[in-house]
């Protein structure tokens, strides 16, 4: 197909495990409208992932008043977390899907594509899981997600776990006290060591998220429990980085829900090393659709 | 009541999360019979655990040859997981039990009195999960037993699960390559890192306590990973005897599955502090409840 043939507008959309965007942009990836719908990720639910997709791509028409608009008549990129694996690849591809042509990518790939305006490079993530990416010459390379509890070193849910681990040791005076006790107890609406214990057993990756910021919070005050937590994040993280780069990537990006709180306690040596991403997520799926077009 | 009263036989029972064993004995403590029922821990269901205490007992008597007696003739001594809990001590104390007289103690301190002839002692227990205790001068101290992952350092499943994450962390190339990655894969059944992610995602404690042995088997030919884990857990269970020493025990014993494996690793110094426990668990359920009748 030639880019003679490639459409006014394009869907881009970014399913993930709590929303789904989506973007319609012009020619030059101006947005003209965003949609959000419920959760994306196709993971915990194919139907869910489908309705989602649909209602966001309607409500992104909505909002730029561009209602005469069908979906058959528009071309879309989708990023959406898990088709990575070749199951999932195969049974979103074969969804008899609303669009003109619909273009399939992980939302890793998305957000290194988004992150870098389509240039190859790389990302290092972090938000509840933690995760590293680049996408270098046509191909993909992933790092680390192994989630939680086992690996997503330096996510939110690790700092989190960190936290809660090293409290408990310290009201049980094997560890030095620290001030992410008073705070951790707070958070958690408990008052001593069995409430935190009962209040987190068994309990996910997002519960152990919840308890990421006391850790920063405490740090930035001084505590050197939570520093010594921070700083054997970073260090995974420039573990990580270190690996991505042997891949050749043009540019490093940090992302994720995590970044801004990280990033102060890196070294200005190590910080100088990460950009910040260019665009959005949703962006990198239209990026993502242009390339396939050009094709 | 007064030791006059005391009855010739005593029943002493176990109730723990895999099975519940009773023993009969004589005065002395001479085990004249035992039997074995399924799960005891009134945390994973009362009615099974109520069900598996009365059907070990009778096991118990057959297993002596002392089927003639009934259950409403005889004095049992019972320690529970669990029963350190307010309400479940009270949900179970007032079961309408069979016995002539039920005495009820936590499974923690039923084993320090066991580890220790009914002495003044503690114990440092490694088994799935891991925890102190102490009892000294009528007074119960409890430490550690934070549950997983946040917690049980130490323990079988801890041990695991730091296999995991280290094997992952170096199969990505962020740490060294450890010779516990190839027996992780074989235990796991699994060729590669996606599937040691697959098959541990979203598991509980035990399944990561079958991790455990092999960190042992590596440290044992020098892998520098394994010892460095292995150390780790040791400088916890010495941090834990520190504390337990505070309460002035006479003795400190380790117990549970795993202390075969660590107790090697130890300094002869700190080796020397510990001791091992004189009888099983259920014999301190006996002692307990000699305990109680003399009182």
């Amino acid at each position: 197909m030639s880019t003679n043939n490639s459409p006014q507008y394009i869907l881009g959309i970014d399913g993930g495990g709590s929303k789904t965007k989506t973007v319609i942009v012009s020619e030059g990836n101006i947005v003209l409208g965003t949609g959000i719908s419920g959760p994306g990720n196709p993971l915990h639910g194919f139907e869910q992932s489908i309705n989602s997709i649909t209602e966001s791509a309607l409500l992104a028409l909505k909002n730029a008043g561009l209602e005469h608009l069908k979906l058959s008549d528009l071309v879309a990129g989708v990023g959406l977390a898990g088709v990575n694996l070749p199951s999932l690849h195969k049974k979103m591809s074969e969804w008899e899907n609303p669009f003109k042509k619909m273009f399939l990518a992980s939302d890793l790939l998305v957000a290194c594509l988004a992150a870098h305006d389509g240039k190859d490079g790389a990302v290092m993530i972090s938000g509840t899981g933690s995760c590293g990416f680049s996408y270098v010459k046509g191909e993909e390379f992933m790092m680390g997600g192994h989630g939680f509890p086992q690996g997503d070193k330096a996510s939110g849910a690790w700092f989190g776990l960190q936290a809660c681990e090293t409290v408990l040791l310290a009201l049980d005076g094997v560890a030095p006290p620290t001030a992410m006790t008073s705070i951790l107890l707070d958070v958690l609406g408990v008052s001593d060591e069995m409430g935190i214990v009962e209040s987190t057993a068994g309990k996910k990756a997002t519960h152990f998220g919840k308890m990421a910021n006391l850790v920063f919070d405490c740090a930035e005050q001084g505590d050197a429990t939570a520093l010594k937590i921070i700083e054997e994040g970073i260090e995974y993280i420039m573990a990580m980085t270190t690996r991505l780069e042997q891949k050749n990537p043009e540019r490093v990006a940090m992302l994720g829900g995590l970044t801004r709180r990280i990033v102060p306690f890196m070294t200005a040596e190590f910080r100088a090393k990460l950009t910040y991403p260019i665009h959005q997520p949703e962006i990198g799926s239209v990026i993502f659709a242009r390339q396939q077009l050009a094709k």
